[in-house]
């Protein structure tokens, strides 16, 4: 075959070649935006020229401590300037950032930290308890830094120096380069299975690159947006909003912790007009805002996930000025790839059905190549018929590296080319796809599919109850059947035989609990539930 | 060196990489918003369903005739529907979209279709008298089809069958692939030269889905956009937009010629919030919006480039409601790659001061990963002063692959790592760049610099001033010598002395021509002054 013209002569050059990377964004955020706010904290504001120098010199001060290529730096923090800093900071010099859910037990975060090999840490005085706990259990030396922020009182320090002095011993000016490849890792996010160890997800520069550019055009974000901390940056690294808000030199406003009150008044003293979190902070927020009616008047978008936003959140939100987009992705796929983008015609519609067609996941965002509902194993798509279950199996540029050091777990969830979610969903006739449940979740009774999540809808419908789930108990003729964990509202009377009746009269009989189980539910350091404990209790029910 | 474990068992796969191509763009405006309005052009309204459908059959269709990988499908067409569909049918089947200027004479036309090695020539009755000249010159045998527009009257069909006739051969269902290398070439695009054969400035997908994402985040440009095609298709593919608005699934509003009271009129009825034009096209619009004072309320953002729009022009849009946005680039950078990003202290200037800020070319778009002022050769940066002048070099992801069949001009222009664009310029101490000249346009008097740009920017403010350029011409004592090239306006009385008076009133004296020519000024195909053929005029005025 003789050669084609377009390859003759025109190959990649440094000219018009350039390693994707979102730290490009930094840099060009300090030279266009220089004294504009990058960062506050409390009475803390960074400019983007400022924090530029932050983040060379931590770069800087991580490579003379001998931090290089493919070394891990781990950060155990709240929402702080350093944490954003790390962000940028951290693979200046090469290195990977592991951000730390701070919600975990020593015994896991050990784990973490001896599997990521870290060879840093950056701690915060308000985990002080945990973190000594798991460096006392942890294998390895770590330089522990400790983030003394004047914004907490309490904790202790534990490191052999401060964030600060860190700094000091970095170059303001420091060269950093971008990756040699766009394919090098930027991140390591372990993910929280609710059995097993966690597993290690690897970002590359690449996908964060793609996905933040993506989170502007699925929200358009404008130049200059200020976003407000309430996801905390530990999760898929803040569902990458911070690389996006430095694409916009845009303003971050931190936050310790996410208290509606505080919430609404950072919004209107800041202007703050994007935010993001899971449905339950969009619940607190209106209910708070119906309250205090805050000074604020400029529109506000709430970017929600991790659920479905229920009906009455939306209405309320949307009562309270709020504009919510519902995005789904998963902690391997650097967080939001999926948008329940709006359409035109929705405006038309009644508070409830906008809700119904809100709660669904959506379709694939401009970062992420292809979506799909099918089944798992010969990869045929399912009908978009609104019944038909399958997986939701999604390929492209913002999915995982993979697993790190766990190749066998790569392989399974990579599997037939395309990376398996292990959510079970639908698409409907508009294409757009909505969750029917975790494919391990799932109950089969009589040979019916029940979904765990339909029930449990169901159930967070009743006035009294306030949380709910929903789990296969064993059962003798039908082989499983729904096992319903409830907590009720304060004062409530709703009895075993009251839930049941109530399901069956808003589903098929057959998917109506046979058991009920009053009181708190267990749940993960995240909050999601631990459905394997409930399972273990549904067989004891079912005795 | 032993592997880091962030490369061990972590490469890339088809589940996690794809390559980067504005197609996926169309794929997911289909999907997505399948009946929503994609091309309008007169009656004819297609939705983004149908354009797919389309662009596959396109794809197909060519495919079926031989066209592959590597080959080159030409067209001649104003922004028709047609030209808007080839932007993705013809690189759907691999084959790479030569869009020709449709004001080039025969023999240039010619030229390109040979030295494009084109198989297929796309074109349109408005240009067959020039088609068919440059047929009988051309050496090759080529597929020719007519673009047979009910919106156009004239002209005639010269090929062996017509689009919708070739659409008729191809499947709609055609099983297109992205491109297996994302460094493969999309668009070839022939650079108007004012001397020599026009170069051809292949792009590839990468960069082509880069940059229209980088047009998205500039722009602030929101979901589902209304674009109207003032720019020519032809023009480094329209910037991009093409691409753009599949990445919105927004709306094109195609326009066959460009006058101000159908572009007016097309914003209102459809109502268009995007569009992009040189400055001659926004003067034409404030003034025709000034008296026909038309029925639209809504904000529209016009990009404008290829020369700095001048105050007056700034001014009377903003006081029409239109938001105006500066963009640099040239062909060889996907169109627009540096922005005049405005700053939010901006909205305190007045008239005069925010026109001269926005003069300026800017800074970087997100899109370009670096942008220098700097000795061409040395490569050492300018000083930040607004004073000392340097080449504009630029280097990034949206930089071409090179110059087809020319690695001459290809090692040329990337000598040092760097695209050197031929413009000289400076930078101000706010980092934002601006062009003094083309740097074979500079005169050089006395050993000074003068900046030609900078004195036709005075003859432009003269109130009798409707066209001016300067050129050097040969000078015993100096050198060189400015030579002002002037068109009046009609009646107006401006004498030779009282254009030099009128300089040396508003410049350095040493910058003041001392010669004026009155009279039309010679232009190329693409509205380019010829300054090559006023540099021979000012040599025998010199006399």
């Amino acid at each position: 075959m003789t050669i084609d013209m377009y390859d003759q002569d025109l190959a990649r050059r440094p000219a018009n070649f350039a390693s994707l990377t979102p730290l490009s964004f930094l840099e060009r955020a300090a030279c266009v935006h220089p004294d504009r706010v990058a960062v506050i904290h409390g009475s803390i504001q960074r400019t983007w020229s400022e924090v530029y120098k932050r983040c060379r010199r931590l770069a800087s001060a991580l490579a003379r401590r001998g931090v290089q290529r493919g070394h891990t730096v781990a950060a155990m923090t709240a929402n702080t300037p350093e944490m954003y800093e790390a962000h940028f900071g951290v693979p200046m010099c090469g290195a990977v950032l592991n951000a730390i859910n701070t919600r975990l037990d020593a015994k896991t975060v050990a784990f973490i930290l001896d599997h990521a090999q870290a060879r840093v840490l950056l701690t915060d005085r308000e985990f002080s308890g945990v973190v000594k706990d798991a460096l006392a259990q942890c294998s390895r030396e770590l330089l522990v830094v400790d983030i003394d922020d004047p914004n907490f009182d309490g904790g202790q320090r534990l490191g052999t120096l401060d964030y600060e002095a860190l700094l000091a011993e970095g170059d303001p000016d420091y060269p950093w380069q971008p990756p040699v490849d766009e394919w090098d890792a930027i991140s390591l996010n372990y993910t929280s299975g609710t059995t097993g160890n966690p597993k290690g997800v690897v970002y590359h520069h690449r996908g964060a690159h793609l996905n933040s550019l993506s989170n502007i055009v699925s929200n358009e974000m404008p130049l200059g947006s200020v976003y407000l901390w309430t996801l905390p940056m530990f999760h898929c690294n803040g569902w990458c909003y911070p690389w996006t808000l430095a694409a916009l030199a845009g303003t971050s406003v931190c936050l310790r912790q996410v208290r509606a009150p505080v919430v609404l008044e950072a919004i209107a003293t800041h202007r703050v007009n994007y935010l993001c979190g899971a449905p339950v902070v969009l619940s607190g927020l209106a209910q708070a805002a119906q309250e205090l009616k805050p000074r604020f008047d400029h529109p506000v978008t709430v970017m929600t996930g991790g659920a479905a936003p229920p009906a009455a959140v939306i209405a309320a939100m949307h009562a309270n000025g709020f504009r919510v987009r519902h995005v789904y992705g998963l902690t391997e796929t650097y967080g939001p790839s999926v948008i329940c983008e709006p359409q035109p015609d929705w405006r038309e519609l009644g508070d409830d059905e906008l809700a119904d067609r809100m709660a669904r996941q959506g379709v694939r965002s401009v970062g992420l190549e292809e979506l799909m509902v099918a089944d798992p194993e010969t990869l045929k798509p399912v009908p978009a018929d609104g019944q038909t279950m399958g997986e939701i199996l999604m390929r492209g540029n913002v999915v995982m590296k993979g697993y790190l050091k766990n190749p066998r777990a790569s392989e399974e969830c990579f599997r037939g080319g395309w990376f398996h979610s292990g959510d079970l969903a639908v698409r409907h006739p508009d294409g757009y796809v909505q969750i029917r449940d975790r494919s391990k979740d799932i109950i089969i009774s009589g040979g019916e599919n029940i979904s765990s999540i339909e029930v449990e809808g169901v159930l967070f419908r009743h006035p009294d109850v306030i949380d709910a789930a929903v789990v296969a108990a064993p059962h003798e003729k039908w082989g499983e059947t729904p096992c319903a964990f409830v907590t009720l509202r304060e004062g409530a009377q709703l009895t075993t035989e009251g839930v049941i009746a109530y399901c069956r009269e808003h589903l098929a009989h057959f998917k109506a609990p046979t058991l009920v189980v009053f009181g708190p539910i267990a749940k993960t350091a995240t909050g999601k539930v631990q459905k394997f404990k409930l399972r273990e209790l549904a067989r004891e029910a079912a005795k």
